[in-house]
């Protein structure tokens, strides 16, 4: 932990592997993790629909699952510095968009994990 | 918020594109939600497998995350109404079929989002 | 349910059939599912990043959404089987690895499913 997930429609401009990075030292510089535990994938949505309208919408949502234990203040800026770090990657001229950021804890005593050291 | 992810089997017959369609519209009919809140994509799956038999078997699984603070009966109606709109728009003939539906209440304190418009 | 999902990058040497075959043989050997109830997909990582240094990193990642209702003990048992079943079917030599399994419960009042039999 933690896991990071963004997912972003397919008619965005933004450069993958950047956000990524951007968003990693996010989050190392939260000083809540280790910054080899950060494991974070970014998937592109070439089939998605936002309402029911014809309106041209986009969105990208960033879904961070932690480990229990951080208060509330913590958790809060963290979401904070993390829709920072996307709304900086994100180019959407002419779209209706939304950016998200999640952040789900998970139970922690089922979580079970192997190390290996390349 | 709410965020729909639907992932299917990629021996179905399923339009995605209007399966999304349908189950926005779901959404909105249920009166819960702002139209353009809702935010959903769809996800073939090339690789799965249901079991350890030799079946042919197929799934389809929508989930719904979605803000807290909705009660049991609205929940229970939601679920129902996006099972109906799935079950109408998925062909499986000859292949043992499983659809699911969950709803997944995040977070609410740890949620962010920008509004952007186009 | 349940419904287990691994997420891999692509940069492992890794038979997602294979895989998803034994973690199915793990999940049905517990004991705890109907065996044509288990519904797995695998889905490679095509852009990820661990941490922030440039170090050649790779992660698998196992999620498990299950029912409420199993004891603890059964979990954690759950859990270490298919990390090492994970662990059986992944190689990746020259890689700082990282394998993990977690267990997510769903709320089992806001699940909805329909059988067909093919």
């Amino acid at each position: 932990m933690p896991h990071l997930t963004l997912e972003y429609t397919a008619n965005l401009g933004l450069d993958a592997d950047a956000a990524l990075l951007a968003l990693n030292h996010a989050l190392a510089g939260s000083g809540l993790f280790e910054e080899a535990d950060i494991k974070s994938r970014a998937v592109p949505l070439h089939s998605f629909r936002s309402g029911t309208a014809a309106t041209p919408r986009a969105f990208a949502h960033a879904r961070l699952a932690l480990m229990p234990g951080r208060d509330a203040a913590s958790k809060r800026h963290l979401a904070d510095a993390l829709l920072a770090a996307l709304s900086a990657q994100v180019s959407s001229p002419g779209l209706e968009t939304q950016l998200c950021v999640e952040l789900q804890e998970i139970e922690a005593d089922c979580y079970a994990k192997e190390y290996r050291h390349g």
